[in-house]
């Protein structure tokens, strides 16, 4: 594995933590995202593009429980963008969501590159001195919780490859769907009430999705988790154009809907009743072990590796 | 003007400069290097590329004066390198100057890109509160400095284009021009010591050339400048492959040497013996304007705009 190699692994969260001061430290986390890699011109718009640069930071940010203060964005851009109103509908995204949560742009550069536009973008944050929320911290026992519905991102991209588009002049079934695919969320207020209440014991973001992000928290943690199946919050929207074993498999797999995951001890659960979040399952000690279960049985869940019961 | 459109030419530092506690401020820059617009793959080793994507933003935080602690690197990298020691070798030539320094990787990311090469680098440093040397701090009367020598990297480019490569088996006299190109090295020492000394007014490091970086400092700094044209340190290594004219325009006008440009008022001035910088001229109230000047006549030098006399 090429990050274990360089040490990237063993940085091993959602952010770097450097102590700052006495009273805090300084989370950073860094994105790059490559044209028909990442994501399709043909499939967004330059202001969602600009949103979701900024909001994929922005949600590592979240998993830690920290507020997001600064950003460096570095984009380049080749010959055919620069020549439109690109670079100018781009940052417009880019500062709608910067100024909803105070972050400040403070460098980065507009280059030119050869044919693919090419987005990096650093977020800077600020967390209590110690008390940034880490993968490695879940305990057998602690109930597993996740913000918002999964699976949207995942049912969007497979819409926008089906020639699907977002519709800004008609209330369309999917526009949600594409929507949580091209203009994701970043879920910074829960996550940082997660962390000043106390109550998450670990957290990450739904980045590579449940399945191997649970996997990623089970790992750091030396423990093993246990999901109900019929508890996974599935995307609503997505059963208009899959069917009900397709919408699972793209809750419990699908990348990209940036929600949180987080394990919570048993005397904490009730300080979540005000939130929109759901209970999936229990960490267990059954190390590096994912079941996912329902009433008849149970499977193991390998990363990315849910099919069907 | 893009970068003034999206207010990154107000940030007019070589990094940003943040408040980090009451005796440190943070310094931070980004450099993303995109392959085929910043470098060729033909003309340099995957050790000096690595080595070039962490040395420019050193220099970066030089020029302020700053010590480096942190860098989060992210490289996009396409499938015919992924196959090769590529990726192996890059990041050797990163950490041999990363640990050189002191400079610790804490994040970052290795992913694929569609067919070019992507580096961004992000570098964080220290700097005492307050302290950083900036460009907007010269005052008309003070002496300017550079350190080194000038035009070996835009020497060492055509050179490149012309088809001359880096020799590792014989010392050959276009060895060091090439090294120039292809892996600078950041002048963090003298950066740190013109600091801490309190002995430069204004620096910036000479990323763009002499000319165009002196525009810089001279427009942060509502200054002129008069340089003297026979006192600019030019490469000894270029009259073997360029005409003396030639020559002065590269120290003049090329880009990447990577060398430090600062002010010294007149009393700090003997502080500098030990150094190996050159004086080339002083700063002027002619806000804006830079003149070259040789023992015959002078002439208003634009930025990048030096031919010949």
């Amino acid at each position: 594995n090429i990050k274990s190699k360089y040490g990237l692994d063993k940085i091993g969260d959602d952010c770097a933590v450097l102590t700052k001061d006495s009273t805090n430290d300084l989370l950073m986390t860094s994105d790059m995202l490559i044209e028909d890699i990442d994501f399709r011109l043909d499939w967004t718009t330059p202001e969602f593009l600009g949103h979701k640069a900024l909001a994929v930071s922005l949600s590592d940010i979240a998993a830690m429980g920290g507020i997001p203060v600064w950003s460096m964005l570095s984009i380049g851009v080749p010959k055919d963008l620069w020549e439109t109103d690109f670079i100018d509908r781009f940052y417009s995204g880019w500062f709608a969501l910067a100024n909803l949560h105070g972050v400040q742009l403070v460098g980065g550069d507009v280059s030119r590159s050869t044919d693919k536009l090419v987005i990096d973008s650093t977020v800077g944050g600020d967390v209590a001195h110690g008390k940034a929320i880490k993968r490695s911290t879940a305990k057998a026992g602690d109930a597993i919780f996740v913000t918002g519905k999964l699976g949207g991102a995942a049912g969007g991209l497979e819409l926008l490859e089906n020639g699907f588009r977002y519709s800004f002049s008609k209330r369309e079934k999917y526009n949600d769907l594409l929507l949580k695919q091209v203009k994701p969320q970043p879920q910074l207020s829960t996550g940082k009430l997660l962390r000043v209440g106390h109550i998450a014991s670990s957290m990450i973001d739904l980045s590579d999705g449940l399945s191997s992000d649970l996997h990623h928290l089970c790992r750091q943690s030396e423990t093993g988790a246990k999901i109900e199946a019929d508890a996974v919050p599935i995307h609503p929207d997505l059963s208009h154009f899959y069917v009900a074993d397709d919408c699972l498999a793209m809750a419990v797999n699908g990348g990209e809907d940036f929600e949180l995951l987080f394990t919570v001890g048993e005397k904490n659960i009730s300080l979540l009743d005000s939130l929109d979040v759901t209970r999936i399952g229990v960490m267990t000690a059954n190390i590096d072990t994912i079941e996912l279960t329902d009433d008849i049985k149970t499977i193991i869940l390998p990363p990315n590796g849910y099919r069907h019961f």
